[in-house]
């Protein structure tokens, strides 16, 4: 996907050759074409600079479209033809630690306080003494921003929203008719750590957050921006308070999020799906159109659409009832004996 | 109960006949009767008007006090008698569209920041430079709020109240020597949802919170307000961090409730009760006085009083330990033979 | 440990006189003894007064270097010697309230915004509008410190962090490279709470928070000062947003804790471990180094180093997820029986 310069600094014009020249590789021909994006290996366009890690023959996964990867020896013979390979050692830091070199966010930050010059706030929108509104921010008809509220580089904010005292939004397009309670933290950096010689090391989050019409979040519920990909939630979801949705997931339309959910990376949930209270679903799982989850599931599996499921792991919630209930019985047989 | 004008703002005088006007509905006499309240069927007062969906049979099951109920025309036979039916084919999304057009929260808002004209701060309450106090707001001796701290209009802190960093404060009544930590979260909409044509619905939030003397919250919790009832904390409650309680919820004395203690709404939980981390609390239950719940529990079910219970489904402790010892055994026996 | 005057404000010169004059005991001798520390019965110092409350017979385990210890009579007799006994009938109790009154914590408060005079700010560090730094503040090289943030008195900050919109930061030690998003909470009192005459009463968390270099906090965690100890964070430890990090606990270097993740009072958790998403761990339990917790897993005993665990209560995650299997094996016996 594209960097968006809006929430972005680019650093110069990047090209393959930039890449090249920081993964300390050699580029035959092509050096001087642009590259202004970056991806996961499977979603790479044409215009995107990827990394693959992994057993070596798995390269051919890589898509056909990635203008290049970052590749160790052993794989690059295994990427799709016309992938330009990018050889270094280790491919996923060195494709961090080159984002991170290329690609700055840009700092949610104000000089003098209020709305910035570079902001357009719609004449009849209402911003409160305390909020900031930074550069390139544009606030819409009759939207309302609460004290304190931070409003970062860039961000677009339709009509009639209203937007609660303390809020933080950062990298993120937000609709008509959104809701955010105090304290919700909208665009953060997502949580991606990658192994350095030195330890721990961040991987930069270049994605955004997408918030449809009438999506409403409880107080200080956070949704972090993309990793390469958007975060996005649709029309009329509504989260409760203290609810935490990762970095590249994307909710459906009228999907209920009781308090403490957590949806981790790359998830989709379906429409009108429903999530009971401190519902939790792991990283890259499908939760289908109308499905719903019990009160503390914890779901390390795809749901089809429009079944209830509990439990850690989930599973449907019948059949976990019929197990919790068989080994109560159990437990009372032995006792009466 | 009466909506508190302190925090909402009541559109004109409201009226039987406005409520059958909005609902579409006809109404014989009593058309100019005031009605300032609104509530849920089995509490309505005299002055409140509720709905009730569901079954037609179990409408007799509506207060006799109620002044009006918005019904559909096969349940309002069922209405006790007295009661006002005012029929409409979705009582539920009709009651919170008419309330959403009643009844506006007053926006937590500051056109200069700082205390607010109609503030009553005392004199020797300390108000950090970049709090706000809206109008209305009262606070009492030797209180301090702390830098970004919101207190809402018409909000009644108590004397020496300690006042956190960035805490937003609105639609509630403290007591004296309540402290909350650096962003709690006092008052905002509870999460109440109704699926409308277009998808789902935010229900208005009428009620209130009230902390009463020398509860503690800890940093990043947050507590609703009432939906027709209020939210109450008793006396010496201490909550941990990033703790949730919910709409209607009832609490006692010196209750403690470890971190990421969750409460759905309308629980009650008695005097004395003690919460591990991570328990949570199906909307409706009642937690005992003094009774405990272990860490990780997940409670369906009324517990009574005195009794510790753990485990998602929560049962008694001891039950629950058994279950886990004899299941571990079944496999470590499998595992010998 | 020593009370660190940069966060606390010491009541006058502090003796064992003053001690045994507030605990009403008699003390013989030593009366005017400095002592500026208080402790843990086990970890006390030379110049720390603690508490024992107990069997009378483990009062031997009071550490022999403590200055004085508040007992029961009973007790008394089995207290190291050299230790001085102040006598009281609720030694926790009294302890907890004589250091209400020796030692307070300096507020986070700000009469005129931005930076306080006696803070001490690098030419190069960048603070928004709307922040504020307090009294003895320092803030280094490079740094940048959101709108909103609210630094407390003494809170010392490394070069080149980045602290993000509305970060609170109060008693806290800070290294270089430190990240911490939106709405984080650093050095906010602990959960203490001992019950007294009329109800639960809070015991003061005299502690600190250390964060070392290139630890990153996602947005709204909380990290709790220490009670007697410090709460510390070791280098390059990265932690998703909405955790809980409990008084006293120590974390080592590299650590990954995912969203939810909740450390509960006087843990220890080993360099390299990695938690799941909302996995707990219960207080005192030490998490051995290089280990592993399953997403969700409620930990209440220590994990030898790099096992992986799950479940709850959490045992090794192959053998719970055979006690799965096996549960989930009966019961689709019986039904196709």
């Amino acid at each position: 996907m594209p960097i968006d310069p809006r929430f972005f600094a680019i650093q110069g014009a990047v090209t393959l050759g930039t890449w090249a020249e920081m993964a300390g590789g050699v580029l035959s021909g092509k050096a001087d074409k642009q590259v202004t994006g970056v991806a996961a290996a499977g979603q790479a366009g044409p215009s995107d600079v990827c990394y693959f890690e992994g057993r070596p023959a798995d390269g051919a996964q890589v898509s056909d479209q990635a203008a290049a990867c970052l590749v160790t020896s052993e794989a690059a013979s295994h990427l799709p033809s016309g992938v330009v390979s990018l050889i270094c050692e280790r491919p996923k830091l060195t494709h961090a630690r080159i984002c991170a070199k290329l690609f700055r966010v840009k700092p949610v930050f104000s000089e003098s306080g209020g709305i910035a010059p570079g902001a357009a706030v719609h004449k009849t929108a209402e911003v409160s003494h305390g909020a900031v509104i930074c550069d390139g921010a544009a606030i819409g008809e009759g939207t309302r921003i609460g004290p304190g509220a931070t409003i970062g580089p860039g961000v677009q904010i339709g009509r009639k929203c209203q937007i609660g005292s303390h809020v933080s939004i950062a990298c993120a397009l937000l609709g008509d008719h959104v809701k955010l309670e105090a304290g919700v933290r909208i665009g953060q950096a997502g949580f991606g750590v990658v192994a350095g010689p030195e330890g721990a090391e961040d991987i930069p989050q270049l994605g955004r957050v997408i918030l449809q019409d009438h999506v409403t979040i409880g107080a200080n519920s956070t949704v972090d921006r993309g990793a390469f990909e958007d975060t996005i939630i649709g029309e009329r979801t509504k989260i409760d308070n203290l609810c935490h949705i990762g970095h590249n997931v994307i909710i459906g339309r009228s999907v209920a999020i009781a308090a403490f959910g957590g949806i981790s990376g790359s998830c989709s949930i379906g429409d009108g799906a429903r999530l009971g209270g401190r519902a939790g679903v792991a990283d890259h799982v499908r939760i289908g159109v109308g499905a719903s989850l019990a009160a503390g599931a914890g779901v390390f599996r795809d749901i089809p659409d429009g079944e209830t499921w509990g439990g850690t792991p989930a599973k449907p919630l019948r059949e976990y009832m019929r197990e919790v209930a068989w080994v109560g019985k159990q437990i009372r047989k032995r006792k009466s004996q």
